[in-house]
């Protein structure tokens, strides 16, 4: 399921930030609940919050999804 | 604005299919109004149905998103 693969990812790359899901969430001012849900892969993020999360982690888009089937 | 952006991507790649809107989104199963709007630029578009794209297009997400700023 992509919204797993896309989740884990992010957890991947905001991992290697060094901030909590918390620190992150509020570094790109999204809601924290929202944000560890996108993680674990329960939502069909919106192109507009997956750019946020790119930017706030200082990624491309096309880094992001790198090894994404 | 990244819709736009992601829009004008989906129709070059679509377009090098040499398929019309309309009969591409038939072939991936999503309505044609709603493909158009996409390819405009007018819809925060989810990973679901982005993926849906990408995998009519043929390309991975990554691929999709090259370029993309």
């Amino acid at each position: 399921m992509i919204t797993n693969q896309l989740g884990e990812r992010i957890k991947e790359l905001r991992s290697k930030t060094g901030l909590s899901q918390e620190k992150f969430a509020l570094s790109i001012e999204m809601d924290r609940t929202y944000f560890a849900s996108v993680e674990a892969g329960r939502r069909n993020i919106s192109i507009c919050n997956i750019k946020k999360i790119a930017d706030g982690l200082n990624v491309s888009l096309s880094e992001l999804f790198s090894g994404i089937q």
